[in-house]
């Protein structure tokens, strides 16, 4: 009766199969291989490049949504035009998978965001640069955690980029480098026929372009009027269904500026499985289904998320459990199954209560503790 | 790396599987159909009767655990002679598959009980019946929600289970009627290394000799310590290993009395999934795997579980989410995917918050329009 069609067989993916058991919601993943970490779900291994496999797996589920942003664009308006529901729209999701019309998108619903400029040439980048002094030159489609994103002062250092530019479609997206004093992260959802409910701003905190930790809701000024506005403007604006996420800046004057969106569950919204009435992985599939949205309370005052990043190929943490579930438990700790990586996401870490500065605190110590046998 | 292989394919099972993908566990589970309310996490179909059934399912697992109390413990304690890992243990788990064994425990442990008698014969009973006017007369084994149980005043009442009366072993049980106040159910969890927690005391609500509704905590007046010890005692002293339910009467004079024990997630205990840091199927996976146990304390102030129960062979109630999801957005909906049949446990809802008597009513009402359709 509900069936969902998850494209990726990763975290998410497999994040929203608790959500699944309790609604009683069918889930069904294309995955990539066989060992995902969605691989209890999975209906179905191929390749999301392809269109026969989409459309193949697109006959078994009443709606397809995803576990990230890879899936081209042409292949979902040529499933939509056969009557396939697809939510997010591809209509939108074309701005979470390219930044730089999502650019263009943002400029035009008039909200606020770095200056930015669309690079054809080593001309434009260099006109660029002698304005802003330096730029955040990335490549529009591809990119995630820090990659397809270089920092730089001088053009030479994305020379290798501006010599295969219709790789990237004929453009690079420069972009402004804001000296901000916090990184936000506003997770919302909208459902086709039009409710939308947000969650509580949260504070991310990145190391080495990769969230490492995350503080819910984020601490002082309280900045949730401005950031629960702009979402709802890029949500009916752009016709987004599902949830997003909109990070944010903001700058030394306490504005807040758009950085990235994305059109799934998020790494910003972990922390919502425990700490909210309504988890982000449930209220994404209520949103796909059009069923309408839970509530998006705090079930506590505050929650830290943290994520267990891979240090080697070797450790995956869980070995060690018997010691940071002796020493913490209070703490939910969540593995994705997957292989080890160094940098990977592996897992993560929520902790529910009063004072998230003794949250962050417990949270690292566990960390620690889990990570102990390689340090 | 942890593998816990589950028997029986129920809703618990079912329940156990978001904890299981949360720990980055494996669940395996031994279905009685294709169709069972696990049926994702199913690796086999068998008859859990039949040893070599089990035999094979225990080699694919590192703990074998249970949803039900019907598996023969001869088998059991054949497997764990050979070397398989069983929690429940089956010298602890005989007490909730045997109630008539399970008395004479108590009375051994010295536990505050009913008074009781073993009946091997009308004789047997009438006298019985002469001292208490009334009997709860109990088949020991095979009964649940209600069947295996009459109360009567007339030894002709079960005069067709005293002609079979091998069938049951030989004997029946009898037991002193209790005009109980309110029936309370003690949650509590011990791991083979002999950690111990419990949940708060909570009241549970029978309809026709099956659960309707939970409030955790119970309502004053606190009977928590008591209850906590009778949980204490029964553990350690059965050795007890995973979550059991010990059910509860409280007498006119605020005495509690054990009424029947449960070696497994309990239904009394489903308010604990969002209601507590850690959920009893999380906490029984911990302790099976001998891991430490999860803190135990209330999420929110009160929850409130309402059961779904079928009401005929049709109504599966997840047709009228869209309805039910507008009103209630603070309710979690829970759905088994069971097919439908009268008085069966098809779902329930959980409430939080801070009014135990506001919380039941808007569940009341919830599942009023859930079931709107059939009224």
């Amino acid at each position: 009766m509900f069936t969902v069609g998850v494209i990726g067989g990763g975290q998410l993916a497999r994040m929203m199969q608790p959500a699944a058991i309790a609604l009683g919601v069918k889930l069904k993943v294309l995955a990539e291989n066989e060992n995902s970490s969605a691989h209890q779900a999975a209906s179905m291994v191929g390749d999301y490049n392809r269109f026969e496999v989409l459309e193949s797996f697109s006959r078994t589920v009443d709606v397809i949504t995803f576990d990230h942003e890879h899936v081209p664009v042409e292949h979902l308006e040529k499933l939509q035009q056969a009557g396939v529901k697809i939510n997010p729209n591809p209509a939108a999701l074309i701005h979470a998978q390219n930044k730089l019309l999502m650019r263009k998108a943002m400029q035009r619903l008039g909200l606020p965001q770095p200056k930015w400029s669309e690079i054809r040439s080593s001309d434009d980048l260099a006109q660029f640069l002698a304005e802003h002094n330096e730029a955040v030159v990335k490549t529009p489609i591809g990119g995630y955690d820090g990659k397809g994103v270089r920092v730089i002062k001088e053009v030479e250092q994305v020379s290798d980029w501006l010599s295969q530019i219709d790789k990237f479609g004929g453009s690079l997206l420069a972009e402004q480098k804001i000296s901000f004093t916090r990184e936000l992260s506003q997770l919302s959802a909208r459902s086709p026929s039009g409710s939308f409910k947000s969650w509580p701003l949260v504070q991310t905190i990145q190391s080495g372009g990769v969230c490492s930790e995350v503080i819910a809701p984020a601490p002082l000024p309280n900045k949730s009027v401005q950031s629960e506005e702009i979402a709802r403007e890029i949500a009916f604006g752009l016709g987004v269904t599902g949830v997003m996420a909109v990070e944010l800046f903001e700058d030394q004057n306490g504005n807040l500026l758009i950085n990235e969106l994305a059109m799934r569950p998020h790494n910003s919204g972990h922390f919502s499985i425990e700490g909210s009435t309504t988890s982000q992985f449930e209220q994404h599939l209520r949103a796909v289904l059009d069923l309408p949205l839970g509530e998006t309370s705090m079930r506590q005052q505050q929650a830290v998320m943290i994520n267990l990043l891979g240090v080697d190929d070797k450790n995956t943490f869980v070995e060690n459990y018997p010691e940071a579930m002796a020493q913490f438990p209070e703490i939910k700790f969540h593995s994705y199954e997957k292989d080890a990586r160094q940098g990977r996401k592996m897992g993560h870490l929520t902790l529910l209560g009063e004072d998230w500065e003794h949250l962050m605190d417990r949270g690292k110590k566990a960390r620690d503790v889990l990570y102990a046998g390689e340090a």
